[in-house]
Formats: C-alpha cells, sequence, structure tokens
C-alpha cells in the first residue's frame, strides 16, 4: 500500500464530467490553475523553463470500475489500461499541460480535462516525445478511422 | 490522503541505481518485464495495438527529500518539481516504454529506467506527442549545451 498526499488542487472551468469534451481528435484548449499548497513554492523553482508538464492527478469522483472499460467513444469494451478510463484500480490520472505562466505557487496552464477541484499529486517536466511516425494507437486510431468515414 | 495498490511489479536488469544510466542525452534501451499480478490479465485486453506505454511506479528505495533537488546531471539546485528527482514530495514516478509482446499478464517492454522489483500502480496507453518544436526543457537543455561544447 502506497500512501500520497494531494500537493495542490486543479482549478479548471469543467464542474461535471459531462462538460469535458471526449471524442475522437478532441483537443483539450481549456485554461485553468494548478494552486499548489504555498509551502511548497521552492518546489517550482525554475519550472518555467519548461514549456509542458506532466500533472498526475486523483480521479477523486471515479466510481471503482471493472478491469473491461466501455469507453464512450466506442461501442467495443476494451481492457481497461488500454484506455484513459477514470474507473481504473488505482484512480491516478496523467495529463500533460502547457505551461503559461507561474504566480507564486499557482501555475496558468493549457489544456486541462480534469474536474475543477481535482487532487493534484505531483507535477514533472516534460522531456521528450515519442516521434509521431513510430506511434501506433491501437483501437484509438480504428474508432478514430471509422469516425472520419462517417 | 490516497491510497494506490500495486499492481504489479517491474523486472528489470537494473539492481543499483548507479547501474541506471543518466546523463545529458542519456537513452534508456534497457528490456525488461511489467510482471502484472495475473487476475488483472483481463484490463490489459487489445494494449497489444499501442506502440508505447505509460508506466506509473513507485519509488519505493528514495529516501524523503527536499523540495530543492540537486540533479546528477548539473551543478545548479533546481525546484523539485523541475526535475525528475525521486526525492519528492510523492514517491510516483512515470516512464514511457515501448511495448514489444505480452503474454498473459506480462508485457516485455523496452525503454526502463527502473530498479528491479519496482511497484507498478498504473498502466496507460501514449496516445498523442507534444511535437518536438514545441518543447522547452529548461535547466535541461542548458545542461546539454554545455555539455556539448565540453
Amino acid at each position: 500500500m502506497i500512501t500520497l498526499r494531494p500537493i495542490g488542487v486543479v482549478r479548471s472551468p469543467y464542474h461535471d464530467t459531462k462538460d469535458i469534451p471526449r471524442g475522437p481528435d478532441t483537443r483539450h484548449d481549456a485554461e485553468g490553475t494548478l494552486d499548489l499548497n504555498p509551502e511548497l513554492e521552492p518546489g517550482l523553482q525554475d519550472i518555467e523553463g519548461f514549456s509542458h508538464l506532466f500533472v498526475l492527478w486523483i480521479f477523486d469522483r471515479a466510481e471503482p470500475g471493472d478491469l473491461i472499460a466501455h469507453p464512450p467513444i466506442d461501442d467495443r469494451p476494451h481492457g481497461v489500461f488500454a484506455t484513459r478510463s477514470p474507473r481504473r484500480p488505482n484512480p491516478i490520472a496523467l495529463t500533460v499541460v502547457r505551461l503559461l505562466s507561474r504566480e507564486g505557487a499557482k501555475l496558468r496552464v493549457r489544456g486541462l480535462d480534469m474536474l475543477d477541484g481535482s487532487p493534484i499529486v505531483d507535477i514533472k517536466p516534460y522531456l521528450s516525445s515519442v516521434p509521431a511516425e513510430e506511434l501506433r494507437r491501437g483501437w484509438l486510431a480504428e474508432v478514430e478511422a471509422r469516425s472520419r468515414r462517417g
């Protein structure tokens, strides 16, 4: 058993899961802040040099789920570890955001897909990308191809 | 407080932190397996379609650290959230690996940077990359530039 303590909270425009855009080709452009606990501000030194961050946070309002997920964008079930479903064995979430600015212990960011009030457990710099030509995106690519064909 | 349960364990060639390659331009090509608990195998259905995975795991052998980190590759300190230091407020780690194959609840992967035996808490599909031309890599880019100049 591992115990994590929230280091802060997400302030986002989304107050209900149905407000969060989803589906093939969705872009997340929502802006908001990552409000870290004020005593953690020294841990943010030099973070402004990074354009993108990984935010690790908690699906604190997700119901426990099954090992088989039913993503809303597909009519076929998939193993939960092959999805980003919030209903997973450990309710931990990962979002890549663009860092816009910092004011003290608050980071203004773009690319939120979290509910307002979600607890943050870690922030890490995004250092490198897998080149697009090396990526295979499994069932998600199939859903996108089907949706483009209409 | 959030409690996580390990879903499996990393089997890697690294048994001591000093064996793990680090420094500017390091590439992680080590191969090994992510051994999930056998009862979780249904959660891996369709994961073979993805070339890359995010592995969330625990720095279970890291000492508690300070908010200011002293990365081994730089002679200047940085805020811990601007580093990948294992000594962070929540000892949670993130690694991108390439999925080579699956056998039951074991995933053979390339790109490990974990110690053998590290607990895994989640696996997620890697769906998209930040384009390289949009990335800024802060102090790390400066260290790399200095090291190339010799």
